[in-house]
């Protein structure tokens, strides 16, 4: 190829987050003849070595003649630096995108569509509204049981494995969310594993909530760990608390999360297919599935519960798991603390008993422990939800997760927010209910989870008494202009707290 | 407001289309005290006048302290020129995406939902993603016909409206496409107000297709009219023949437009909605619908064009129109010009009579203006139809053509493609069928519509006996690399002609 083909790299310097930019001049021979305009597709080369980009055109001053730029995040999966000689097209038809469209007029997906798309998003080759439309094709309740198991099985077969071949059962647990503060997880795991079960547990960050299982450990210990040493925490302790998305256990699970947290958009299919592919990957045996219900929880009703049990319970068998689930109460926020920081608090207090430890994190905790170790062991809930009460009680619970801690890495001290204000009811009265929607964006207005210390915490619960004048809850931000931002929003939704005579 | 919070603004010479961009130091304050991040969404305030635009960060060589760059189209909307001092801030939550995700998990929207969604769309508060998120909501079969109602209403009401006080009867058409080459509307609108009727036709560009009739008329005349100009054509000939967007008739249809075309997705709601609302704003009181049906057209299936055509019935009914629908034959393309010049061919040669005029054109352009003459004086589709074909073969219906073109003003001449290549037969047989929507592709590929000389001539049709070495169709393109690249995806797909023994 000649040398006219060619184009000059160079770094940008803008960071286009994860969406790839190629900037080229509005009088580049190669627009020109390709017939490029802005926001066209483009296929750049380098070095066997390809990414799909999107577009812009510059003017003249911008760049040299002769040179291409490039944002951060396309600078980098193409893996060049400036200096660099790339070659410029239209980007290839990506032919899965056929199969989206067939799926948006509702029809059927076969594995073989299912495979198509997920290979496709996962290298790359999905501009944002071509990943949007995917994920909204697959929203509500438009896949059936069979797409579900087939998106599962080809999210596994993108990423990488755990296995477990000295175990022949392994545990693990999930909530599929809603519940603004709910942090049982890391108490859950510290109780089983200290029972004996082996439970690998890999979490999400947060998608549309304040916090995910990951951020809010990564407060307290190293999450993001590669397979040889979460092999390692496991073969010490039973157990690890880590960030599956470290590890591309299911990487394009982590492209999804992007564009759905930005959408506030959180599937049905798709949740069972990134919950269920993650547990796979981690070499998963035994699964347990905690569905919370309430009105404004992220499952509404019993029967979208009793549904989503039974989509559950059919992947999952159909795909070799143990499956268990449960359906419980989601009518209103679990603990006090709602961003990172201050749900691991939470989840400190009860592990360490001290007096003030949210009573109903507690018990929730108990009661999903004690369904893992009556699924293990068949002692029925009863005998079960003592084991546990007791493990957590003798103080096991806690030890056992300060190993964990220290296998993984202990971080160095529960950062703090910058700015913290109080807000203080207006009259007396009676707390009817806590909106969990409405709560949630206020703690992700506020900053978390993306500041560790951004957040909410309470100082009422559903069906206190108040009176005028008393602390509703402490806003935590970094900056005063979340400060006012959460705020802002807090004051067109006061009625988020329910508050009858 | 102090100094502190404000920005200089700063042209960058970047085109980002249609979605407006601003760039901010990594180290600039507003970011800091924000908590703004690469792809964080910004409301950016200049003198009363607000945008919400895409953030990207970039490092501190690119910009001097206290600027913020601004994409080309970022500046346009806002006002502002480099200089300016602008405001910036977190975008406000945009409350009506709270509707498109009800929508997405199935549930029906009020008028309300839908007012406030059309109203955010119009006024550029929508992410591309959540513009497509409300598009793949909306697809399928997923509106009912009281929201497409309400959708069509609030299309209306977002934009400028045409009226004809001095006619009683106003008279529209409408194809819903699929169908390459099929330019009817040109010689529909030429017949028909050769017989008196008056039909102010407002047409798109291309959303999925090689050409729009907009696109394709302007290779003739100037299309892009605003409302007094229209008013003089129409009170002149009794026609137009313009671009419907270039007069604001429904603003949001463009800004759909542009991401639909991008997914090639046209869905039906929207189609409907689209299609309607610029009737009513046209003012018309009278709408033919043409629903061409065959295995590779838009509509596949009769069950489909009838489920179409009563939708179209109903929701134009309600809203207080005359409707009529027709479903056509969809199984193979018409005419033999594919992209706008090749159809302005096409066109001229059946208003021409001349000899080698597709005939399949001139029957489809006869039978639909029977359908109108009938619908407007009930003569009867036989007598209708001698009537259409009188004119059209006395010439009545070309000098009516040329009334138009001289009332909108005159193109200088058709613009001819850079290149042309022959794509020639393999081997002897019958053309079994030809692939429309792969056609449709190429034709695209090759340049157009944006190219205006870009495009296909087809040298046979369907049920053509060839043989090895006859010319299949000659491609056009504007450049080498977009001759190439459509020529590959020919290649890969020249089971696009089925050529049978």
């Amino acid at each position: 190829m000649g040398k006219k083909q060619q184009l000059i790299a160079l770094d940008m310097g803008i960071d286009t987050h994860q969406e790839p930019v190629v900037y080229m001049r509005n009088d580049c021979h190669i627009c020109l003849a390709e017939g490029l305009k802005a926001s066209s597709r483009v296929l750049v080369i380098s070095d066997g070595q390809h990414i799909i980009a999107t577009l812009n055109v510059v003017e003249q001053h911008v760049l040299p003649v002769q040179h291409i730029g490039f944002s951060s995040v396309a600078l980098q999966r193409l893996g060049v630096e400036s200096g660099a000689s790339v070659q410029v097209k239209h980007a290839p038809v990506v032919s899965s995108t056929s199969a989206v469209r067939k799926k948006i007029y509702g029809h059927e997906l076969s594995e073989s569509d299912i495979r198509s798309i997920v290979v496709d998003i996962r290298d790359h080759h999905y501009s944002d509204i071509e990943i949007t439309s995917f994920l909204c094709a697959c929203a509500g309740n438009n896949l059936n049981s069979a797409e579900i198991v087939s998106l599962t099985r080809m999210m596994v077969e993108s990423g990488k494995c755990l296995s477990w071949p000295k175990h022949k059962n392994v545990f693990d647990k999930h909530c599929v969310g809603g519940l603004p503060g709910n942090r049982t997880t890391p108490l859950v795991v510290a109780i089983v594993s200290a029972a004996g079960l082996i439970i690998p547990k890999n979490s999400s960050r947060a998608i549309t909530s304040p916090a995910g299982t990951a951020d809010t450990m990564e407060v307290l210990m190293k999450v993001e760990l590669d397979l040889p040493e979460i092999q390692a925490v496991v073969d010490k302790t039973g157990a690890c608390l880590v960030w599956g998305g470290a590890v591309n256990l299911s990487p394009i699970d982590e492209i999804l999360i992007r564009i759905e947290s930005a959408l506030n958009l959180d599937g049905e299919g798709q949740l069972i297919a990134s919950v269920l592919s993650k547990k796979i990957a981690a070499g998963s045996t035994h699964v347990l599935i905690d569905i919370p219900v309430g009105g404004t929880a992220k499952i509404r009703t019993l029967a979208d519960a009793e549904r989503l049990a039974d989509l559950f319970m059919e992947v999952g068998t159909t795909l070799g798991l143990e499956m268990r689930c449960v359906i419980s109460d989601g009518s209103h926020p679990i603990g006090r603390g709602i961003g990172p920081a201050e749900e691991a608090r939470d989840v400190l207090a009860v592990l360490q008993r001290i007096e003030q430890a949210p009573q109903d994190l507690r018990l929730r905790a108990l009661t999903l422990s004690a369904q893992l170790l009556d699924f293990a062991n068949g002692y029925g809930l009863d005998v079960a939800l003592q084991i546990a009460t007791e493990i957590l009680d003798s103080g096991q619970a806690w030890q056992q997760f300060q190993r964990i801690v220290d296998a993984q890495g202990r971080a160095s001290k529960i950062p703090k927010a910058n700015h913290h204000t109080i807000e203080y009811a207006k009259r007396d009265g009676c707390v009817r209910s806590i909106d969990n929607r409405r709560l949630a964006r206020l703690a992700k207005l506020a900053g978390a989870p993306k500041e560790q210390g951004a957040g909410i915490r309470l100082h009422i619960d559903v069906g206190d008494k108040i009176v005028k004048g008393m602390p509703l809850f402490t806003l935590f931000t970094d900056t005063l202009g979340q400060r006012d931002y959460a705020l802002g929003y807090f004051h067109d939704n006061r009625d988020l707290f329910e508050i009858g005579v």
